[in-house]
């Protein structure tokens, strides 16, 4: 079972790859996503959706979990990360119609380091714990695998929720 | 030239097609959308994409115009409505990219009635004058046909702005 994890963004973005093999979880494959050096920003969500295409195309996941939409207090930065989402869930929504699964960052981070409130660098610490030893830098990156990790976790239950 | 102009929106929406011959502008098509029967968000978003892709198909629009994006008081709101405009943007984004302008709801209000805070109602008598009688009674409809006219007037000051 192969779970693709997103962190949205409409300048910078993330993704993970992640495999479930019984109870064992396994990092595939992650990256950020850089879309800061297109200025418009319709061109922008024209190639995020693309790269959404391409990512499902090249690593063919199962399921999505992306972090649901926290109230950002600039309204403009939440425009723009909103429209991104958008974009990218379109995409998504080509597949994976039925199983894209959200999450709250404060469940993500308390599921990969105890705490609902943990600091980047102690997420990066938590995924080392879960993944074995990581070559991941990007924050974007981490988020990413942070939210693939955390629906590996939670799978059961929401998949149990969605039939109820 | 023909132009399409879109009133986005999550759960509905409207487009209208128009054609400009050297001054005089024709109104050709027009409809609402409405995806408010899909409760699913994201499948909403899948179902946009795909709508929007099926109007350009349909009508081979040159240029295409949108309202932009204002703030709406309620964040919830905010976030559906730019999360479904990014769906469509990335949409237009495969054919249209260079050619997607925006226009504020004042100036298309103004263009249309004279009156940058014109009722929805004085909107529909204006398109009357501009376009002669029309069967227009959703206001989706109405506010893509403003914009569309918007740009037809607009147009030319627009594009030589875009080549400064």
């Amino acid at each position: 079972m192969r779970i693709l994890g997103i962190d949205p963004g409409s300048r910078k973005a993330g993704f993970a790859i992640i495999e479930c093999v019984g109870r064992k979880i396994h990092y595939v494959a992650s990256g950020p996503l850089k879309f800061d050096q297109i200025e418009d920003y319709k061109e922008r969500l024209h190639v995020i959706y693309n790269v959404s295409v391409e990512i499902i195309k090249k690593y063919s996941p199962q399921e999505i979990a992306l972090e649901s939409l926290i109230y950002v207090k600039n309204p403009t930065s939440l425009m723009k990360l909103a429209q991104a989402r958008g974009a990218m869930i379109a995409a998504f929504g080509q597949t994976h119609n039925k199983r894209i699964f959200e999450y709250s960052p404060n469940l993500v981070k308390s599921t990969v380091t105890g705490h609902g409130h943990a600091t980047k660098e102690s997420m990066q610490k938590g995924l080392g714990l879960i993944f074995g030893k990581l070559d991941i830098t990007s924050f974007d990156e981490s988020d990413a695998l942070g939210v693939a990790a955390c629906h590996a976790f939670h799978r059961t239950s929401k998949l149990t929720e969605a039939r109820l």
